[in-house]
């Protein structure tokens, strides 16, 4: 762990820790050495700094002889909060004025305003959890979709830092049998089998591989699946699109206030959010695909990890499908055959397209066979591999330092077949353990942190 | 008290108590019969059915087997609670999709989604305080400037209620004199000399009648004082407004992340808010004062408690000052001569004007003498009474109930003068003792309370 400016954590933090504007409730909150002591300066009622753990106690907080608000303190001592640390949280009305009012009462009582992601932070330095379940806290906040939740939630209660750990020790353990062979070099003694240190080293690499093409599915689930519907002119795209949201609003108004605004163009399937990619120039580059050679339609094709295509089974004969399958295939981003309008379509074309197991048959417009078509989206995105609990990786920081990981493990193998020291070899290792340190935290450094936690809320 | 629904509050009911958007907590909260039953239920710790009042409890939120978020929750015991009732609250992760979830998980368990204001109203219905102070709570929590939120506070704290109950203990104290003459009227004994009886009348109408009109300044401190910056073309109104303006941005941004959006016509002068009237057409009008006449300009005019009228020292001569100063007077509203340019002025005209208190002399350009010019302002919204504790109306319907008393108070005077009979007497001090009660709540209906709370936010 780097080095941390100590005289930092003996300052008492405050901040407001719920989000701004008018509620019937906000909190703020309090967390250091001193934050009995200061809580009770302001605080009119029971004298907080005698209260046990966990209790919750009525009172005022006043400046002077003013009343600012009746508040319910709750107190938490050291080590068991959030933070580890002595903490108050003051339960207030859901005023900003109120709020604003009662943190400068906290800074002219001693406290210092808190920075982005302090607590957290405070939680992680000591000990409460490591880096990787840190981030997972901030990711829990701004989880929009049911997979999103649980990802966030898997990482936060340790799911995701368990693997990370489990790789660490087999690297460890690697690394100290080339060391071990290094403090005998002298007598040439080779503890550690070559063959065998490389079969191990490339059992680490595939799964650290797996871990890192996970991020493309774990990104998709934290951000949204950017997804396509395509297909020619008239084959009923926005039609499609509109049942498939028209759906989804029924189920997401059923509790009033609670519902965020609606983005146009965000579905959730079973808990996975699927952005819809809805550029005029994307549309009119997939309705003539036949002009897929050119790079710049590639290029925006790229935008999505999912192709719903469209075939106008009113219009389409079997040969033309075939052809725009064919052009589909070149493209390389998996896609989903989908022929619309069965209400119209001949019996033979039908006949001939239902015996293929890749087609989707539908009616957008009548609203038929909607949910066979959701079932193949979410095949498509690889969900039954998340939901069985395998770990998924969701946070770019994590991806890029399992990458150069994965670098510094295909260092090790390629030095070992070309028999470089073991001076060299163990330097590869180390460098292989550096980089899955930082993504728990073992190895971090005060930039990094405070490039991490500045992203969280104040108050969080 | 109106009749209630009874098996309204036999449900348990359930809301998110903080404000919508993401932030590092949040709180749902859980109220009724019913609360530890159904908290119990999806929460994973400690038994919450057997805990002690005002204690937290860490545990987990589960949904079958999936974990929605780590929370703590609180517990408060009936009658020891907000609502007097059974109460749990769910300190989680400040996530909206985690917020909804946990209201779902409750619902499921048992509970019903609150309606706007209903656990104020519970709190009200049980006895925890009256109407009045109930509906502080609302205006507390939407109270941004100190002298708002010092009405609010005044008056949820119970300030204004124990003036209204001494109103109605003298009118009740009066009604029964009368109503004692009733019960012997055979005997034509009269209990209640008539003189004093009226005299005592007058002296409730006298503080109902200072009540209604502290209603300007209650409304003004409420909603801010709407003032207009008027003058010649060229008077400097537009360097004055900036000059208020930007001395307040200096003061309200000093908390980062809390400063609200600042509106540009709005400025807080020791904690009162004043709002600028900035419509182009009013401007125009007060800039050709001689026309006041015309009604459709006094029409607009009506809209402002308060004119800052500027004269353009370095252009004006004393006799057009006071030309202007008489159609000033002519509106009726307060206003305040402020001479501006004092570094442009001749010397005669500011030794003039200097002699007279009546103006205040500035040079906004220069920022010279504002400070001047804010101690005046305050005093024309005698601020003074307010700080001193006065009780203030700053509800509409207050001030409706207290003009329909004042109304059959001076039925009631009007009756002891025309000798009417003391059945017709005490009808009109039963009407007088009915519209204070509707004040406190002792007098109510559904309908009423309905009208109050469904003003109120969800969750409160």
């Amino acid at each position: 762990m780097g080095a941390f400016l100590k005289e930092d954590f003996e300052d008492t933090i405050v901040a407001i820790a719920t989000p701004s504007g008018t509620g019937a409730l906000g909190i703020v909150r309090l967390s250091g050495k001193s934050a009995l002591e200061i809580a009770a300066k302001i605080f009119k009622g029971k004298d907080l700094r005698t209260q046990t753990s966990h209790t919750l106690h009525f009172g005022t907080i006043r400046d002077g002889d003013a009343i600012i608000d009746e508040v319910l303190a709750s107190v938490f001592i050291a080590p068991r909060s959030f933070t580890k640390e002595n903490m108050v949280e003051f339960s207030c009305h859901g005023s900003p004025y109120i709020l604003q009012r009662i943190v400068k009462l906290c800074m002219q009582a001693g406290a210092r305003l808190a920075r982005a992601g302090e607590f957290t932070k405070r939680a992680f330095i000591h000990g409460k959890f490591d880096l990787a379940q840190a981030e997972a806290v901030a990711d829990l906040i701004h989880a929009d979709s049911e997979a999103a939740h649980m990802a966030a939630m898997n990482q936060m209660r340790g799911g995701f830092s368990q693997k990370i750990k489990t790789l660490r020790d087999e690297l460890i353990h690697f690394a100290s049998m080339i060391e071990l062979e290094l403090d005998f070099s002298e007598e040439d003694v080779e503890f550690a089998n070559r063959d065998e240190l490389k079969n191990l080293v490339m059992n680490i690499h595939h799964t650290v591989d797996e871990l890192i093409r996970s991020f493309d599915l774990g990104n998709a689930i934290k951000n949204g699946v950017p997804t396509v519907i395509a297909g020619k002119p008239n084959a009923g795209k926005s039609t499609l699109l509109n049942a498939l949201l028209n759906e989804e609003r029924a189920i997401v108004s059923d509790i009033p206030g609670t519902t965020r605004d609606v983005i146009e163009d965000e579905i959730h399937l079973e808990g996975v959010l699927f952005r819809f990619i809805d550029t005029a120039g994307l549309r009119e580059a997939t309705d003539t695909i036949e002009a897929i050679g050119i790079e710049r339609t590639r290029e925006k094709m790229r935008m999505a990890s999912l192709i719903i295509y469209l075939f106008d089974l009113a219009h389409e004969s079997l040969d033309s499908i075939q052809n725009e399958c064919e052009s589909l295939d070149v493209l390389g981003i998996p896609y989903i055959k989908v022929g619309n309008k069965t209400d119209k379509a001949s019996a033979d074309l039908l006949a001939a397209l239902s015996t293929d197991e890749e087609y989707v048959l539908i009616s957008a417009g009548q609203r038929e066979n909607l949910d066979a078509l959701k079932q193949r989206i979410l095949t498509k995105v690889h969900l039954q591999d998340f939901k069985t609990g395998n770990a998924v990786v969701t946070n770019l920081r994590h991806f890029e330092s399992l990458r150069n990981t994965r670098q510094s493990l295909e260092d090790v193998m390629h030095g070992i077949d070309n028999g470089i020291t073991n001076d060299f070899l163990a330097l590869d290792i180390r460098q292989s353990l550096h980089h899955l340190g930082e993504i728990t935290g073992e190895i971090t450094t005060e930039d990094l942190l405070g490039n991490i936690f500045s992203k969280f809320c104040i108050g969080k």
